[in-house]
């Protein structure tokens, strides 16, 4: 698809030249009033302002004036990967004007740009924490520098900014920059990768919006390099950045989950435009490792706290769970990727899991918090955090307005914002349906036949998904809808239809309404008997929807941590709440916690189950979503 | 007791002013050979010199020198807290020439301990990381500058010498740098405190040496002032260095372990020093809640790998378990203090805990290599570390000579070479045994009667302890023998004992044998249902001896984490080597680890159960001590 098609389309965030599925664009696909669409709208009017505000209050913004004007090294304010939050922001505008055409947000995106253009330098670099007299050498610290992850960002910017709107300054920086990386880095220059991924897939995706080789050129150094220890060892092990083992030969994801999650993504881009199968395949057995036995039952990535890590095959500890929400973001781009690749209902299911319950859990209602983990058992009750301070990245305990480290707030942002480019996508003939939520689609396909669709649902709430259509050929073409895993029973238009692709291949007339009904009912959930954490547990879903118990919901003095579900308990429906039965288990008489009998139990509780995305939105709480069943 | 007292002695590493008990000299109790003897030796003959040899090799002994040759900061080696590790050895090895009177080790020890005198500065101070021309100021960054906990491990060191030997070059520095220490944040000084809490239980040590009242001052300003957020907020929050809440606060341990057991044990010295029941008994409180709470099976403390710190209360994972060696140390050290302020057996009960399952677990058989954490979980086989290559301090996958944050095995000297000091106390007229181990003992009450006995055990291997009285006044005293809390029929001399203290109170004949036999037949251990991490598991355990699992000792083929034992299964002798029974649970067939059924058991296999202190001594292998058990 040429530029001009995807400007018209309203871009999208990731547009392979091959693959068995297409991506729609921002304009095809409009959410309408529902889950979604008030997050995408929230996200609009209150995140973009709240981010914002915060670049400018805490410097990070003002550290590309500073470098104008001279003022660095003195001047510069946070992480040295501060500038990638103005980039991710700039992301997020682009795809927002895209869909918006909103004359406002445009202005204040330009004027965001002109000041980033002004500082990169002539030979294309930019960067405020590196090269100025008093500041490190540019490339000295390739393991923790973040200056090509931070081109990276950049240039996705530049690509979002390219795909909804054409030529830009900001694309020229992007280009600029990109043209800068391939200079330095390319086959006679310096022979190494940065240690945060993501200028792997950016360069790929400029690639696809420019049609120059030599950025797809680029992005196979970086990923070849990769994994043969061309960066120096940490404490955390070069398993960390990914560096241990090629990306062509590893079995599983690990290390840093936002680094191991984007490497894959754009290892996947590379593979696709390269017609590199071996690639394609080796990520592919690794996303389905991770999937089988280094993923949290919310689709959350990433356990542990001290290297942000994935932790080895079945530890998944749901207290101190990290699960970060960019880790969850890193994950539904690659498994956004091998969808279109591969065109398989499994990624889009990983999708729906991780949309309903990371990244709907982290944003605070009125968008200006944000968690930056994602525990799944919650042991103290937090605090809220004061509204001007900063606070530390892992505190998880209620949504915090900025972190010292605040990547997830900018990441969740570009998110929202191009959100419904993950509902549907065409192939040569048809249509397939991948998320579930109100929405009017519109399309063209190859051949110029029109499609259009209006899906009108209140899921995951009720299971009911009426496909309408608004505008259809006089030929016959393929409707496919995704039928989730956990769907036993699931119609399509009154026929039963089993887990993956429900598909009619038909004449559709206007008006005419396509019924899917998938059954919600809330149901038991077993892990996996080597997931040591939660052995002895069971949770409890709903749909796409993972539930969870909260110390606010239960009676006063009760403590969530000594209830246990007795053996054969049965989920009941209080007026649409689920609630299960709870018994307060007697602790041992001695102090010492080993081998003393238990105590006799206290009297049966009634323990509300609500959704987990809901969950630290009243306050301190504590909070579980994996429950302990005892036998007594 | 006057220092001269002491030196006859062989000296203490914890002296008080009063308490219940008093303890005895290291040159009253001499291990015969056995468990500890043995490696007592091992320390003695191979891991001083072997610690002595990375001390020079890493240039942090060089780091004195080059203080003296006006080469610092351009030859600085090592973290900021480098020069403690001399001071440690030099600690390790006072004890040790207090017990036996080696004139080798007396001219290692004084030669070393003339690089260090050298590099002290007139006025006292003495650091080769802070204050030089190119080096950060003087107590410029408390928070994290380790310069108080460097000089109370160098006034510990004085202490052990002063205490061993009398006045010496040492003891002269120590004072000297305490007295600047005094001078510095005295009441009209410094009115913070250091980020890692030592100098504390240093100061009061150096005040009952020197009978000097400003030290205690000095100690007791410095436990009042922490806990009022004096430091700097950081990451972690004020908790990691308890300056959260003040000492007298405080209901439980909390934060970095090793700052948390040596701060309460300086409070503890401060509160038997300066009658200050209430401080006592606040802290005594910490160590109850502490033992019921947040203590692991092996009396190991500290869960988390992000900030060495305790978790909440019954977050306790065994993979990934922190439980530093320096933690358990310090642990000891806090029982050992509360012991001889309360005489509870409950204390020495933790110590024999944590003595056989960590401090034995973590020093390799030759002396030469070291665990920093002592996990209960080992998913995947660690790797032989190269034996010239510093290892990141949470390798806990097999033992390593040296680390790049190296306290550990310095730790492990000073505690192997002053264990003696553990076995017994006296009070006015008796004697308690707490600890069990062939050796032999003399010491005199302060009414001046002379007591010897000889105890004679295998302890642990058996349950046997004989104690043969050598020498004994002709009037009635009282002998106290400790009954572990796992002993349930224990008898002394046939007649059965309950947990706690069995006393004889009589006159004791030379020649006389008392005989305590304590059943250490193996046992199963559940734990308190609230510990999420080990639910629908057990432990075994053979008297104090906590039992793993490890791979090597597993049929090729067989993965460890993937046995379950059948419910109702009983422990099986095989010549001496506990077994139970494993089934191997199959996988669910789905890749998702949620929700899917069970594939069919495999065949049953014997699960040889081996001391956790000897794990991981053949090579790399997986380990568990706690273990599923299933219903199937």
């Amino acid at each position: 698809m040429s530029i001009n098609d995807w400007i018209e389309r309203g871009g999208t965030p990731a547009a392979p030249g091959s693959g068995r599925l297409r991506p729609l664009g921002l304009r095809e696909v409009t959410l309408r009033p529902g889950f979604w669409q008030q997050r995408q709208e929230t996200n609009r009017s209150a995140s973009l302002a709240h981010i914002e505000h915060w670049l400018e209050k805490s410097g990070w913004l003002g550290n590309f004036d500073a470098a104008v004007a001279g003022r660095l090294p003195g001047d510069r304010r946070g992480r040295e990967f501060a500038d990638t939050e103005v980039y991710k922001l700039l992301e997020a505008m682009a795809w927002e004007f895209g869909r918006t055409r909103d004359p406002v947000l445009d202005r204040r995106y330009r004027a965001l740009v002109s000041r980033v253009a002004a500082a990169q330098e002539a030979d294309g670099y930019l960067n405020t924490n590196f090269g100025r007299p008093g500041q490190a050498p540019r490339y000295s610290d390739l393991e923790w520098g973040h200056e090509l992850y931070s081109f990276g960002h950049l240039v996705q910017a530049g690509v979002a900014r390219a795909r909804t709107c054409g030529d830009d300054e900001l694309v020229r920086v992007a280009v600029r920059a990109a043209d800068h990386v391939c200079a330095v880095f390319g086959p006679d220059g310096i022979a190494s990768v940065c240690g945060h991924p993501e200028i792997e897939p950016a360069l790929v995706e400029l690639f696809r919006v420019t049609g120059e080789r030599r950025y797809l050129d680029q992005a196979k150094l970086f990923v070849q390099r990769r994994g043969h220890q061309v960066l120096a060892d940490i404490e955390f092990g070069r398993s960390y950045f990914q560096d241990d083992i090629p990306v062509r030969d590893a079995d599983v994801l690990r290390g840093h989950a936002v680094r191991a999650t984007y490497l894959a993504s754009g290892a996947v881009d590379l593979a696709v435009e390269t017609g590199d199968t071996e690639l394609l395949a080796a990520v592919t057995g690794q996303w389905r490792a991770t999937v089988a036995r280094r993923t949290y039952l919310t689709g959350g990535m990433g356990s542990r706290h001290q290297d942000e890590a994935f932790g080895e095959d079945f530890a998944l500890p749901p207290d101190r769970a990290y699960s970060e929400t960019c880790a969850a973001i890193g994950s539904v781009m690659l498994s956004w990727r091998l969808l279109l690749a591969h065109g398989d209902a499994e990624y889009a299911d990983l999708i729906e899991r991780t949309l309903f319950n990371v990244i709907a859990t982290a944003p605070a209602d009125d968008g200006k918090g944000f968690f930056y983990t994602n525990t799944l058992h919650q042991r103290v009750p937090g605090s809220e955090p004061e509204p001007d301070v900063l606070v530390p990245r892992a505190a998880s305990s209620l949504r915090a307005p900025w972190f010292a480290v605040s990547c997830c707030p900018t990441n969740l942002a570009r998110t929202f914002a191009s959100l419904a480019a993950y509902v549907a996508t065409s192939d040569d003939d048809g249509l397939q349906l991948h998320q579930y939520t109100a929405a009017g689609l519109g399309t063209t396909l190859p051949d110029g036949r029109r499609i259009g669709l209006e899906v009108e649902t209140v899921y995951p709430r009720d299971g009911r998904i009426a496909v309408r259509v608004t505008e259809s050929p006089d030929t016959a073409w393929p409707l496919s809808l995704r039928v989730p895993p956990w769907a036993a029973g699931a119609t399509l238009d009154g026929r039963p239809v089993t887990p993956g692709w429900a598909r009619l291949h038909r004449v559709f007339a206007v008006g005419d309404v396509v019924v899917l009904e998938l059954p919600v009912q809330p149901r038991l959930t077993v892990p996996d008997p080597r997931i040591d954490a939660v052995r002895g547990c069971v949770a409890v879903e709903r749909g796409p929807v993972v539930l969870c118990a909260e110390s606010v919901d239960l009676p006063a003095g009760v403590s969530l941590d000594a209830l246990f579900l007795p053996g054969g308990t049965a989920l009941k429906d209080d007026d649409g709440t689920v609630v299960v039965t709870g018994r307060p288990v007697g602790p041992p008489d001695a102090g010492w916690p080993y081998g003393a009998a238990a105590g006799a139990p206290g009297p049966d509780v009634d323990i509300p189950l609500k959704p987990y995305h809901r969950w630290g939105r009243r306050g301190p709480s504590t909070m579980r979503v994996w429950l302990p069943v005892t036998d007594s």
